[in-house]
């Protein structure tokens, strides 16, 4: 077994709403600062054990499809490095 | 000027209580996952326009610390390319 952290993106798909993105992106602009647009997403760092990478991408894709993203709004990518 | 994307991606330092991946940790242990450890960050997507890689990369970086953290429990780090 190796330790791995798997780092699960989670992000709107497009077109769905954000107001969250765009009050932030008003308060930027609002503070002086050019900005084209602004995105947002929730990231989430998993450590976990497993006996190769592809394994322990595997376990944080599925994490994801059961809890971390909602499949209706949430687009996700997983990346996957052996823990420090 | 070209159009960069900079990904801002905001973490809470270390020994800043997480509830919230708390929370997804124990979620995730309850639906049978194995898991060492779980944190959470906030990730930032700007679309700006600048002169260079850097002009775009400091820009961001002054957003950070003038809105997208807050300093006393969040570290964060900036990632520039150009934009598709």
């Amino acid at each position: 077994m190796t330790s791995y952290t798997a780092t699960v993106t989670v992000r709107l798909k497009r077109g769905v709403l954000d107001p969250e993105a765009e009050t932030t992106q008003r308060a930027l602009e609002r503070l002086g600062f050019e900005l084209e647009a602004l995105r947002s997403a929730d990231q989430f760092e998993v450590d976990l054990d497993a006996d190769s990478a592809d394994a322990a991408a595997e376990r944080a894709d599925e994490m994801a499809e059961r809890l971390l993203a909602n499949p209706t709004i949430h687009d996700y990518d997983v990346e996957v490095r052996e823990a420090e």
